[in-house]
């Protein structure tokens, strides 16, 4: 049968989700806590969206494969053996045809940052980057209206050989929370390497007045690396929400970004 | 003149907010780095609520008398050589009269509970408490009705010698946010030691059902420690707002905080 399990995780002290050998990951960690509940030598989990090195997640979700079992038993059991750092918040069986990766119709990504003079508030400062120009979200907002719908992103892509940055931007939105806190929202179908932080780096250098209006737009229609675009620190990012269509049309979902990946060439989907 | 600052800590790692010899304080921190950019030898800083080891703030109140200084320099020289787990918010020349523990109206502390399955948001979990059992805030609230008020709160308060335990609880309110964590906002003219984390305890076996709705004020009125009462954890403790009143009334209210703390022989009208 398989699982789909919904984690989340203070990325801090994780080298990224991706199994490594020697390294600390999100991966490994969950996979070692699922062998040993499942009594098996080794078990493999797919995720939705790989996370870099010092990314968090609250909404990440994956699947695994294994003989029959109580999804609540193995809950129980995995949240007694993994660390504080990472939560499964919920394990459920799969409906057919899911796939967490495959599935996906689009990641929800969060990006926060702290522009008031007082700093980051020291309880939150693990996921909110500070920033020491206040940042103008009306501006910002004007700029990210060039970024919305399908483009290639090579402009806000690390590169990589034969794999395409064609997404579809679904939001960018800039709001202020209650304590003033920044939190830029970014919804894609998937996302290329470092799409996000590049995306909103550029977005910040307008909002804090260093860049006019349309150069977001313009750096996207150069379609090449602009070396001025700052990729934003890891630990202002967490991935927020994955979400799947109904269960009936996910079969047919994961066949089609299946397809389409083998295309691209692309070996990863997730959003960094 | 005397200065007002508004302070945010991590109380992960520090010993409380008092000076002591060795240990890492906030204040010892505060009163290093304000010595330090006012070339100084020593300076003494009063605070509003003494909070013990671990114990988090957000709206910490703080006062200190200086040499004729501008707030706003003073402000971004303390921001540039304090740690990330302790920052100034705010840096305001006083209102005459003002006492950063005298003059205060009232201290508002939150207590965070996470009661579902799936445990601690990773990204939170420095200042929210995981609990294994729901807690049914229906039940809670009605039992906090009974605490609120003016009484003796022995039953919640570790003794001190000639010290009153007398206090007025204005607010005992319950309620979850939006990823289902329980805040418990509790609010007070003053606290004494432990007393909130007592409370919290108290009713937390309430609404868990360990004990019935009536027992609350049963522990209240009984007037002694009741050991089966916990002192919940510091961690999930934060000072969030102290209040003062309008600035003609500062000085009135310090001096009959002043008498009233003198006749009790209380050395500390934080809460903890």
């Amino acid at each position: 049968m398989r699982l789909r399990m919904d984690l989340a995780y203070d990325g801090a002290a994780f080298h990224g989700w991706a199994r490594q050998p020697g390294l600390r990951t999100v991966q490994s960690e969950l996979e070692q806590a699922l062998a040993t509940v499942l009594r098996v030598d080794e078990v493999a989990v797919t995720c939705a969206g790989r996370t870099d090195t010092g990314v968090h997640a609250r909404g990440q979700v994956a699947h695994v494969d294994v003989q029959q079992t109580d999804p609540d038993r193995l809950h129980r059991r995995l949240g007694g053996l993994l660390p504080d750092d990472l939560r499964v918040r919920r394990v459920v069986a799969a409906a057919d045809g899911f796939d967490a990766r495959f599935s996906a119709s689009w990641r929800r990504y969060v990006y926060r940052i702290a522009d008031r003079p007082g700093g980051v508030d020291p309880l939150t400062r693990g996921h909110v980057l500070a920033w020491r120009k206040p940042l103008d979200l009306d501006a910002i907002t004007v700029a990210s209206q060039d970024l919305l719908g399908r483009h290639d992103f090579a402009s806000f892509c690390k590169k990589r050989a034969g794999a395409t940055t064609i997404r579809t931007l679904l939001d960018l939105d800039w709001a202020r929370d209650e304590a003033g806190v920044v939190a830029a929202t970014v919804r894609a179908d998937a996302f290329c390497h470092h799409m996000v932080r590049s995306l909103v780096g550029c977005l910040v250098a307008v909002g804090d007045g260093r860049r006019r209006v349309g150069w977001a737009g313009d750096v996207l229609a150069a379609g090449r690396r602009e070396p001025s675009v700052t990729v934003l620190p890891a630990h202002g990012l967490t991935l927020e929400e994955v979400a799947y269509p109904p269960d009936d049309e996910l079969a047919a979902r994961a066949e089609g970004a299946r397809r389409q990946r083998t295309l691209d060439d692309v070996d990863e989907v997730g959003g960094r």
